[in-house]
């Protein structure tokens, strides 16, 4: 086997709907556009060996192992479950190594509360944090936002809105280079009466701390698409069930578009004609291209990719743990949340 | 003045932004299909007798009459300050005539904060009901599905839940003739251990009250537009960010076909062919054929519809408002919650 060093990501290769197949090629996809950085592959030997073998990118290189795991989390196991028994499995060895040291980022595509439960365990919260977030990237009409927390947590007081920002900011500055992302509160209107408690003390503190962020104040479900900000703060619970409406929504819309299509003679064929056309808008809202849910808070990157991602999927979600190594977002989050914390108990509300 | 009796419904004529022009239209649109409906036109009389003596089916109506108010609520005040100095408003007195008994129903395009805000006022909350709930018919994969609340209340505890879902249900009986509607609490998982506090009692409530509500537990995000469900019950802050999410979805998607269908000679011709198939599709997305928002849980129908609603649009809601008295909507929520609150010392959770 040989020495890690340098940049190297941990990828769970046994996890996903696809695994490992899809895992190993989207590995080698990622590789061939990151030939410098290294990969350590969880899971089965025998079954992962063949399938690097067959990869150009990926045979014979020095920095790229497999370390042999025997066990599998299944994608519906309980979390809980998962935690008790699964110390062989291929997902808690991938995180391990991020925790000793080994690599700087884990990637997989199973279990999605497994991998949170799991990650929490070994790499535990940075200091600082109370709880991790989920971030997603969102397509909007101005290219893409950040939406946090999309999962992670039922609930989230005005503190925990506000270390989300911090981290959600950070976030952004590090994939999209930004110098001073924009930030809003996701609400039920813009004006500064409207909203739960929770996320009017939250503005409040965001407007008191003076932290070096852009705020913009409330934002609404349709601000999302829109790109109104760059970054949305929302709780778990509520960020969870937008996302999902959207996804749903989108999902109707072409439901709507392919009936439209089929109901006459010359709509099939416009359809015809019009099927280059098509097929960039399928890969507008696929899925695929913006694959990636990203645990931010924890002491290390732990990057989510869909279960059912296939090998296109899964390397954009390495590249994109890739970029946030590069980009040092762990440390940026550190740093920030030092940052925030000490201006707290100046500025913050009794 | 005409003697108002039988089916009579109150009309808030310069609420909205294209009143009082689109708003007299839509109510003759509505006379049309219901020519035994009486209306009552509130705003400035100087305005509106041009306008219904231009209407067929409107002119020299013995039960259509247009009742002075010499005011207007703009669309950007504030609740408050309408409440407290709004009582000259055709918004105001439009509510006026339904707590007099004057009107089963009413429908304003004009401010939704002023619109619950008077209601409130006026009609109060009916026995047994905390607060008032927002529906929304919201499009789906099978047709339509009620999502409640969608933005009366920031928040909800367990009990009001129960509540909104006991009020959907029986809009969904008054507006589809469902024997049975089936109904589900919106959380971020199906597995009874997810969710927040609230949610997660409320289908203990659900389950042990026992009352005849096809109850299928938790639905996600994007069992809405599937239409898994026919109501979805949730607290007013998810359901508000929900809706305008998909709203903002919907918008981004159509963006994508509109610039998919620009890029190419080809597909420019393919959309010229399939011209009627994007027309069917526009009418399908248009927000139109399921205007009208309807807040349940007061004395009186009270029905909401788009402030930018054209002729066709408001006429939706004042079909909606007028297929809502003719079921009783009003009786059989409170038939029902009579049942709820005698099931709760038996059954509930203590």
């Amino acid at each position: 086997m040989a020495a890690v060093d340098g940049l190297t990501v941990s990828i769970d290769a046994m996890g996903g709907d696809n695994a490992p197949d899809a895992i190993v090629a989207g590995v080698a996809l990622s590789r061939e556009r990151h030939p410098y950085v290294g990969f350590q592959l969880h899971g089965d030997p025998q079954r992962l060996q063949p399938l690097v073998q067959a990869k150009k990118y990926l045979a014979d290189a020095k920095d790229v192992v497999i370390v042999p795991a025997s066990d599998v989390v299944g994608m519906a196991d309980k979390p809980s479950a998962a935690l008790r028994r699964g110390k062989e499995t291929s997902l808690w060895r991938a995180i391990d190594a991020v925790k000793e040291g080994k690599a700087k980022a884990i990637v997989s595509a199973g279990n999605t509360g497994a991998l949170m439960a799991m990650s929490l365990f070994q790499l535990r919260t940075m200091a600082g944090i109370a709880r991790p977030a989920i971030a997603a990237i969102w397509p909007t009409m101005r290219g893409q936002s950040i939406v946090l927390d999309v999962g992670a947590n039922a609930s989230a007081d005005a503190r925990q809105l506000v270390e989300f920002a911090v981290m959600g900011e950070a976030f952004a500055r590090s994939i999209y280079g930004l110098e001073s992302p924009s930030l809003g509160l996701l609400n039920v209107g813009t004006e500064e009466i409207k909203g739960n408690e929770d996320v009017k003390a939250a503005a409040q503190m965001l407007r008191e701390l003076k932290l070096p962020i852009d705020f913009r104040g409330f934002v609404e479900g349709d601000d999302i698409s829109a790109g109104t900000v760059d970054v949305v703060v929302t709780d778990g619970f509520t960020g969870n069930i937008a996302l999902k409406a959207a996804e749903g929504t989108a999902k109707l819309v072409a439901k709507y578009l392919r009936d439209a299509m089929r109901r006459s003679f010359l709509s099939k064929l416009g359809g015809f004609f019009a099927s280059g056309a098509f097929n960039t808008l399928r890969m507008k809202m696929d899925p695929r291209s913006v694959n990636g849910g990203v645990l931010l808070g924890l002491n290390g990157i732990v990057v989510k990719s869909h279960g059912s991602a296939d090998a296109l999927s899964f390397a954009t979600a390495v590249d994109l743990a890739i970029d946030l190594v590069k980009h040092g977002l762990t440390e940026k989050i550190h740093h920030d949340i030092a940052r925030m914390a000490a201006a707290i108990p100046a500025a913050g509300p009794a």
